[in-house]
């Protein structure tokens, strides 16, 4: 389940992931915190948006991409590879019909955004920090606090896919 | 059709609207141009996300509701009513399985945007402007050019339906 909702988004990195990959790329972080520390990202729910998608089965959501501007510049400038800096965010809400808007609408059509999801999830770019899984990090956090490093091992194998786009999933909708 | 596509979003205004809203309220607009004349409102793109919607049938999308700073304080601050300023947008894309990502996944779940779909639509708030329409003035580009206003006829009245939250459909997505 947590491979699978690190699968198809823009996920990162910070501290949660960091003795996962400083593990994984053979370095220690020394108890340092990467870019942003034991914090989700400041502002992040401020950023512009990279776009949206919707994912039935289990996970049964509403989600939007969004980037810093370090990754909407790359994005619209046509990259991969993303430069250093560059934070996507992946914030998903449960998928409710909208009875409300069926009604305007005059058939059972409509489905909104509820409650959040649990975690929020991001992909950093690094490539000294994170050489040995892309140049990327993951992370993610539920109510503001880390998830444990085993929930992340999978981010980075699964994102592999996307190896050719710098393993981002997410295309800009312009 | 176009009724129907007003409905369940943050709709709005601008020039395309004008002289239909104009008429409606009994003003004259003197040929002049609302909040940003007859040309779409400049860096919407950039705004910030209200919330993400999906809708069957016809229509077939993904959409996201942005906001400009004065909705997103508004929204934030848990208004209703939007003070003058409000401007909303609504962007929708085509809904997309994605192979890519049903491949990451194991299953096919995933849909993503896929090419913008025709008609980026805003609704302003302008109390005065708009007094014979709740404040909201509605309206609908499409690659930057005003849609005619007979289209715009149907916002109004289907947004009446959210006369509660001040004829906003959309709600924030936390």
């Amino acid at each position: 389940m947590r491979r699978i909702a690190c699968v198809g988004v823009a996920i990162v990195t910070l501290v949660g992931a960091v003795s996962y990959l400083a593990s994984a790329s053979g370095q220690s972080d020394g108890g340092d915190a990467p870019i942003f520390g034991n914090k989700i990202p400041p502002g992040y729910r401020d950023w512009k948006l990279v776009s949206v998608a919707h994912e039935e089965g289990t996970l049964n959501d509403l989600r939007a991409i969004l980037g810093n501007d370090v990754a909407i510049k790359a994005y619209r400038e046509g990259r991969p590879p993303f430069p250093d800096g560059t934070i996507i965010a992946r914030l998903a809400w449960n998928f409710v019909a909208s009875a409300e808007n069926n009604n305007a609408f005059g058939r059972p059509q409509s489905f909104v955004a509820g409650l959040p999801k649990e975690g929020v999830q991001f992909m950093v770019k690094d490539t000294s920090k994170y050489a040995s899984s892309g140049g990327w990090g993951f992370a993610e956090f539920n109510d503001g606090t880390p998830a444990a490093d085993a929930a992340l091992k999978g981010c980075s194998s699964c994102h592999d896919a996307a190896r050719s786009r710098d393993f981002v999933f997410t295309r800009y909708a312009p």
